[in-house]
């Protein structure tokens, strides 16, 4: 009973440790604190109490600087078990710091999925230094599994997964992975493939099934078909979208020949998933590759390009206006009321288009249905350019005493809404069609259009009108 | 050797039939011709003979109206397996084209938690004509799953877990899985907790380690110490960041006294990270709840909320114009540029928010690093306004020959920028703060404020320059 309840507490208190849902904010403090006064033994201890998962978050939590300081200072609490935790971001910091014999150890520590990730984040120089550490068995491995382009399923599989030939029982396979040496297998794995003898994959069979079958039981009268069955060259996108749609926990990888080379497990899907959700947002907000732990010029570096490309946009708009000087010295309102239509298209424009590259990214939008999202966006755009345009219209009355003035920003608000529908779902489908993201440089061109068709229809028309 | 060439062959059949990673359009237009000519049997036999995750891609791409029709014409074809794999949206417009029968037969083939799932989904008085169809041990279980709130980890567990007494050997482990019956163990399972007599949860056990283990093992020595514990109460983007930091294929869940009651499956997770992702999208272009099957008239309702908020930003910004008509209409010049330097603050506020919405997502913004982030983000801002300033002004010098509007325009570019800086971070820690969520909103508070001040210094500034 004395014991029970002891476990009881520590379990909970594990669960405290753990940190939950919360980030150790306390322990980001004693690292930092640690690191500003040069303590190596205080930072080892800190992160070494934690689970990996949770030192890895709180050196999450650190500045590039920092992390780096704290690397330098204490490399042996950046052990394989921590590195695997880390964002590409901070492994990178951490990296840095360490020198090849480390990485190395680490690496030998590591699951092969993770090391590869890891190895991916070095220069070239450092990895050849790490790599010629390595023994030759698990450097061929790294090296093959480089060889596959960045994000691609190649670069997420396990080269340790189980088999079992088609003529077994259950029974035979059981005693086979509680016999075979621990190197042989992989730490956690959740479904058995049944391979034919050149090894190409027949079916997977869950480890739940194999334990509730009798021992008796022929493989094949258990095995379930694959659903799913991942290629190397994939895009890491296409092997996530695999997981999602058949609730897979892992997936095997066949190579050209149809045989069995690789598994991908969920916990790497998990990450492309949140990797190419992060990416998708700060394309459409128009912010290249950025971190947390990035410093300030970092910081500028990623955001600047895409502002000179919005001033080079914003001056084209501008041009349009400075076109109808003429009007606009006469009826300044012009110059006031210009910037809603404007804004209004921009607006409608992005929300067009959040949704289009949201509905790419799911595969929700195919050549089935193309054209009637795009008659739905469109016709969206015009209910949506009537409503407005009967709003601003009195608005603009009430506000100018003119009903040409109020025809006319009517007017325009109907064309740009229009306008904006078109260029929220056209760009994303025409960028996605010439093999680009299409998050990426989307709102610059549909915000570009929405600003230039707008003062140039409302400027235009009005010049029309009053002139 | 014919049978393992036949085995083989149908599981590359298999494969392609799967569709893989792309959806079958096929078989899209198969069915809306089907239902277009009313042919209930070709709407069946089509997606009968689909993998039911590749009938419900199919059933998604039809349009609100087609997919009821369907759902009216082949209720059959509607099974638990295909209703489980439909998106939300999906699944509300078949419910509706079924009678409570048919929706109370889907739920009895359905896992526990996919029924929970679109019990969700039905209306007030259609969950109780469903509920009342059930037997009374689901339909209790099913309420009880639905006193946890929407989004909470309660409404995502299953009932059905597997459990071990903590002085059980390995052996006695898996002859209990292999004589319990069918109905007692979830269908799917990755790991087994070992719990006290109070049933409270010690430890887990992977199936994989199970399996590697001997027979007379005592479970307690090779139980691993649970990394993550849900309770029902917890958000369910909060359980997903557990899974995601910790690499959960599954979770315990348990009540408020420890005990144990349920366990969330990673493909679950899978769905809300997707779901938590699109929602944090779509908020941040301003759009409400949209999917893609949505009519014209929910396409507008989705929208045009926001861009009358989006309007009256607008005006409020075009206000600050018209009160600057003085100085514009003696130099036109002003309602030419005034636009560029609210459209760069907008633009970098954007950056900036998108950045931080993001990075608050993924628990990388907490207490421990949130002060060193804004002080970067000012100063990115400070860079950036340093940087545009010096490139507006010799353009607008050049522009219109006259160095006290390049003068107003560089140090108003210098100001909106660090206002946007300030915005793009300050709003979405301030509505995190507020306990609303970051995304919603956001972007209107952020460009409203760089559209406004991006108005009022730079018209401020050349009124008293230039007058």
């Amino acid at each position: 009973m004395d014991e029970q309840d002891h476990s009881h507490d520590s379990i909970m208190a594990t669960e405290e440790l753990a940190g939950g849902v919360h980030v150790d904010t306390q322990a980001v403090d004693d690292v930092r604190n640690a690191v500003a006064e040069r303590d190596a033994i205080a930072v080892e201890k800190t992160l070494d109490e934690m689970d990996p998962a949770d030192a890895a978050d709180v050196v999450e939590q650190l500045s590039a600087n920092e992390t780096q300081a704290a690397a330098r200072l204490a490399p042996e609490a950046f052990g394989g078990d921590v590195l695997a935790e880390l964002s590409d971001d901070a492994l990178e910091d951490v990296v840095e710091s360490l020198n090849t014999r480390q990485i190395a150890d680490a690496i030998n520590e590591m699951d092969f999925d993770d090391a590869v990730q890891l190895v991916e984040e070095l220069d070239d120089s450092l990895r050849a230094g790490v790599l010629s550490k390595l023994t030759p068995e698990v450097r061929s491995a790294l090296e093959n599994s480089l060889k596959f382009e960045e994000d691609s399923a190649g670069r997420l599989m396990q080269r340790d997964f189980v088999t079992a030939p088609q003529y077994w029982t259950v029974g035979q396979l059981i005693d086979y992975v509680r016999q075979a040496s621990k190197d042989r297998l992989p730490e956690v794995f959740y479904e058995v493939y049944v391979v034919d003898p050149a090894f190409h994959p027949l079916g997977s069979i869950a480890l739940s099934a194999l334990l509730r079958a009798e021992r008796e039981m022929p493989l094949t009268k258990i095995m379930a078909p694959l659903r799913a069955v991942v290629t190397p060259k994939m895009d890491q996108e296409d092997a996530a979208y695999l997981f999602e749609k058949y609730d897979l926990p892992s997936a095997p990888v066949v190579d050209e020949q149809g045989r069995l080379t690789g598994m991908i497990m969920v916990d790497d899907i998990v990450e492309v998933l949140q990797e190419e959700h992060k990416e998708d947002m700060l394309a459409l907000a128009g912010v290249n590759e950025a971190g947390l732990a990035d410093t300030v010029l970092e910081t500028v570096r990623s955001r600047a390009p895409w502002l000179i490309i919005n001033l080079g946009t914003a001056i084209l708009a501008s041009s349009v206006i400075a076109s109808f000087s003429a009007v606009i010295s006469k009826v300044v309102a012009l110059a006031v009321l210009a910037p809603i239509v404007a804004s209004m298209g921009g607006n409608a424009g992005t929300q067009g288009l959040a949704v289009a590259v949201r509905s790419i990214a799911s595969r929700d939008i195919t050549s089935a249905n193309v054209r009637r999202i795009i008659i739905r966006e469109v016709s969206a755009g015009l209910i949506n350019g009537l409503i407005f345009a009967a709003i601003i219209g009195p608005i603009a009355y009430i506000w100018f005493h003119s009903i040409p003035i109020a025809m006319v920003i009517g007017a325009a608000m109907l064309i740009n809404l229009l306008i904006a529908a078109l260029a929220g779902i056209l760009v994303p489908l025409g960028l996605k069609k010439l093999g680009a993201d299409p998050a990426v440089a989307s709102s610059v061109f549909v915000t570009t259009a929405t600003d230039v068709i707008g003062f140039f229809v409302f400027l235009g028309l009005a010049t029309l009108v009053l002139l």
